[in-house]
């Protein structure tokens, strides 16, 4: 038998452990419906990381450490926001966007004024008005995730951007691909230069219709908001590391993570509780079938990936401080839907050798389906891009879920036990091939 | 700009047309709720076909006729079933199994024996017994229709083989991956040697886990069993097809196919609405684009694929009647969810070198992750075999299939339409590929 014969078939024992044994579709339930949301600094984000501790601790691991960090605390508080088309008050189902800032108990009332592109500020006369950003997600795109980031720069920037010409408030189409009443929460960020904290709020893509719609025919819509969103100072928080430690390469770390952290709206299901127990995963399934890794296993669960990457920042630092070298960081950020395969990205300096040499896993993983290709990674293992290992993404399905991202909808009914655990199967695999082969 | 260079832009402009204007989502959605489920025989697979034809004749298409056939008429009627645990009542859900026949006025009762394999059947003392048939799906199987084909002769012979050795009744496990309280109907067979036509119905899988539960303990499992389900003469039905005649080889066939009829239960939404939508898709699309094909496509949307095949044989006696040859054939009854490729068989004279050709298009179908492998293609489809063309399977992502195949629970909501139009559009890709290169 030969060696890849070896191989196919331990990739073959981890998806049958992976969907007849393994327990973490329990752990994310239980992460989702106890711990519930975790917002960075908040209560349930302390509950969400001891609780992975204390799995990782039962399953069994060589080490176990945090790396700590500071994060914002963000509150949501409480929106009173109230819009009327030519006088006559109309339903509006919206959210304060993540890290924006209330009206300081006074309500702002303004015109909105329509506009799809940052580009356009400039342009327009936004001053004393409400900004109303409304470019839709792309429907075009295969991959929603390109989608994604063609649309997010309007929740991200348009309120700061808007502030700079005036406007006092800015009203966001949500980053959703489908079209519902339910609003999509996600970062927003004040520039340094930014004049003014101008409240942001999304809107959902129902109502950013209706709203729309109102303003093509030469309406006049007006809201009025009363948003007491606030940030408060930075906290003591951490990342969890767990180790097993590699019987001969023990200098070369292969990282598997997710982010503990979530919005606080739903339960962080998709987002990102399934990639952190995907992670877990890969050192469960590695603990059930005995196998002693050659090269070091790192299992992270980062914090503060949302609104700040305060968790992926220090955990490259604390590595990069220690010398240490990551052959390669696989992240499960993209939901826990069926595995279509990895996306890859990394330093020039080694990438397409790198690339070329994990694409020969390709044809172990077909009977699983698995593509590799090039891509993005994730958010939290980007920081360590200069150590010069490769950077993986899971790539799950992507249709469905920017209908949920950042919504009330992120819940546990919402992952399929075997779509999820696919995806894990998927990393242990080729965590286990790359240990195995090296790049 | 090469020749492979046009058809990917053209393949572009296929998947930018399904996700923007395809109108075969609402059709979809208007089969599933103003058809509602289409049991062959039923008004309802009329009225079914009826929509069908009316949606070709308004997209516009060179011919439309009918295959005639006949087909069965099974009633479920009604199912009385009580289930005693040592004499004390607990609820059970259960519904009558297709083609299977009721109690005849009178109520059944007997104990229940679990009995997990057919061949086991001689062995044990079944004789004026209920047998139980409770073997689950493999959950290790990665791809859900292996599974389900390890689980369905149960289902299909377990009545007919169980009647051979004196037994009254078959209760039989849902043919399902998930545990709930939803049973799954499906076809049952009586072989022509069968000395009785005993009920056969199957129990939801969270209750066949309790009866097993119970007889495991040694506790006696007793059931009352009252069914209407009846089988009335053959009727008149009918396929019908579609087609743009080719311009260059109006000979070679290219045909698209799904099945109209569905089970009773639910709406028939992904079994096999989506299959026939998504057939309709090629036609709608290559009309939209104004794309004149070379080959002749036909649209088939074949009647009584759940419960006799009378379409798909049918069709292809007319087929072969007509001397016709169809180069490939195309079938969508796997659901409507995300594509992942395609499957492909065929006659053994042919299949090695024109699934080599078939998988020259892997390179184009790239940015849609579609993979061309060898596997199973259709029911309806495989009697074409004989034309010695390629018969092929749309293979969608087969996760979340069987939690809901012939259940109440295969209704619209739970077709996400990206996924589904994204099927469609791969299904006509690869037509478009086919029609354009040859094979």
């Amino acid at each position: 038998m030969s060696q890849s014969d070896d191989a196919a078939f331990f990739v073959k024992d981890i998806h049958t452990f992976a969907l007849s044994q393994s327990k973490t579709y329990d752990y994310l339930t239980t992460l989702c419906t106890t711990a519930g949301p975790r917002l960075s600094g908040s209560e349930a984000s302390y509950d969400g990381l001891a609780y992975c501790e204390s799995i990782l601790n039962q399953i069994g691991i060589d080490t176990l450490f945090r790396v700590e960090c500071d994060v914002p605390r963000w509150d949501r508080g409480e929106l009173d926001l109230s819009l009327k088309v030519n006088g006559k008050q109309i339903p509006i189902r919206a959210t304060s966007l993540g890290n924006s800032l209330g009206t300081q108990g006074k309500s702002i009332t303004g015109n909105l004024i329509e506009v799809n592109h940052l580009d356009s500020l400039p342009f327009r006369d936004i001053e004393n008005k409400i900004v109303f950003f409304n470019r839709p997600m792309d429907p075009t795109q295969i991959r929603t995730f390109n989608a994604y980031g063609g649309a997010v720069d309007q929740r991200v920037f348009g309120a700061s951007r808007s502030a700079k010409y005036g406007a006092i408030a800015t009203l966001v189409r949500s980053i959703g691909t489908d079209i519902d009443t339910v609003p999509h929460t996600g970062v927003s960020v004040y520039e340094d230069d930014t004049p003014s904290k101008i409240p942001s709020v999304a809107v959902s893509t129902f109502d950013a219709n209706q709203i729309s719609k109102a303003l093509k025919q030469g309406k006049q819509v007006t809201a009025s908001i009363n948003s007491t969103s606030s940030l408060r100072s930075d906290t003591a928080s951490y990342s969890v590391v767990a180790e097993i430690r590699g019987s001969e390469f023990p200098d070369e770390i292969i990282l598997v993570g997710g982010h503990i952290d979530s919005w606080d709206l739903g339960q962080g299901a998709h987002d990102d509780g399934t990639g952190c127990m995907q992670s877990i995963q890969v050192i469960e399934t590695f603990r059930a079938l005995n196998y002693q890794p050659k090269r070091t296993i790192r299992c992270v669960l980062f914090i503060n990936e949302e609104n700040g990457l305060a968790g992926g920042n220090s955990y490259a630092e604390y590595s990069n401080d220690n010398n240490e070298y990551h052959l390669a960081a696989i992240e499960s950020d993209a939901g826990g839907f069926s595995p279509r395969g990895f996306t890859c990205t990394g330093h020039e300096d080694i990438f397409i050798p790198m690339l070329k040499n994990l694409k020969e896993f390709e044809q172990i993983l077909e009977p699983y389906d698995l593509f590799i290709k090039k891509g993005g990674a994730g958010a939290d293992i980007n920081p360590l891009k200069s150590q010069k290992g490769i950077l993986i993404g899971l790539s799950p399905d992507s249709q469905r879920y920017f209908d949920l991202h950042h919504t009330s909808q992120d819940v546990i009914e919402s992952v399929h036990p075997r779509e999820f655990l696919l995806g894990g199967a998927a990393m242990t695999s080729l965590v286990y091939l790359i240990d195995q082969y090296g790049l």
